[in-house]
């Protein structure tokens, strides 16, 4: 059944009733993406926060010199939107791209927001996913100000073994702010 | 009142019934803090999320090597607290310590845990906070790789007057993850 990995995340934080999960299946709506298909492109308007079902995904901010730096890599049973444009309703900045054929289960802001009205215990969750990616990004914020280079990449590939196995080398050097010649370097244990 | 600024601040996001803010402010407990005090140190255990009610506080990381790095300042009507530490129930890996005199109203995490079950809106409280610290993390991460250090200066200070005002031009650098030296030929419009 096509929502038992978005229902087993969501039921993780908080228990649903019988009627309470239909009703959350009502607003789901599952949708396949090709590989390297954009569910997200830079100045669109934000309106989905999507679930990882099958596949990879990759968010990522391309400047005016065309420099890409990865804000997050997805896998499954993980949820990527750009938070900052979907919640203030901002156009994207970031693009969000499939690394491979994937599945997304996406849940629009309208449907969200209903959510938040008929079924209180999802503030419960959203409260709980929000805290866990706040905590994330403070801890990659204290790791690009304290750790260097090789130690932040050996830190990424031991936390994340799930994401390693989907991107490319190039890919996770524009993760860690460093080129894929240094982290090359890196790799070949010569820093 | 002493509560004062810490309902409106609750209050800008859920609206509360007489007896929910009495039960609320039942909760509470308001602490005065000398300048220079800490209200954590890292390898304590991380018990409180602190709302700013006058003053300022600097949360920072100690490297072995004695180098600081500054995660967050928080001003009056911020909250401020270890919070990977606070959630996972971990020993602190920050220290906060008060810039100036000041006083903070706490809440404790079984307080906190408390108002979940008894007052389910402050789950929602709770989840435009996290969120929009998520956000605001997000968007540092994505200053972090895609601008210079010039820009990111120029952006604290455009982005956070309020958290200009109270601390020195060291605390920015070690904030933005440059030398004092740096930040001081950045100032004097020499890069």
């Amino acid at each position: 059944m096509p929502y038992s990995k978005i229902l087993a995340n969501i039921e993780k934080h908080v228990s649903l009733a019988e009627g309470e999960r239909h009703f959350l299946l009502e607003q789901l709506e599952l949708k396949e993406v090709q590989k390297k298909a954009y569910i997200l492109q830079a100045g669109d308007t934000c309106r989905y926060f999507n679930f990882v079902n099958e596949g990879a995904f990759r968010a990522y901010y391309l400047s005016k010199e065309g420099k890409e730096s990865t804000v997050m890599f997805a896998v499954s049973d993980w949820w990527i939107t750009d938070m900052h444009c979907f919640i203030n309703e901002q156009p994207a900045m970031l693009h969000i791209q499939a690394i491979e054929h994937s599945s997304i289960v996406r849940l629009s802001k309208e449907k969200l927001n209903l959510l938040f009205e008929e079924l209180p215990k999802f503030e419960r969750f959203f409260r709980v996913i929000m805290q866990n990616a706040y905590t994330r990004e403070q801890l990659r914020v204290l790791e690009n100000l304290s750790l260097t280079a090789e130690e932040r990449y050996h830190n990424f590939i031991s936390k994340y073994p799930r994401i390693v196995a989907h991107v490319t080398q190039k890919q996770i050097a524009t993760y860690l702010g460093i080129t894929p010649e240094f982290l090359s370097t890196i790799r070949a244990g010569k820093t």
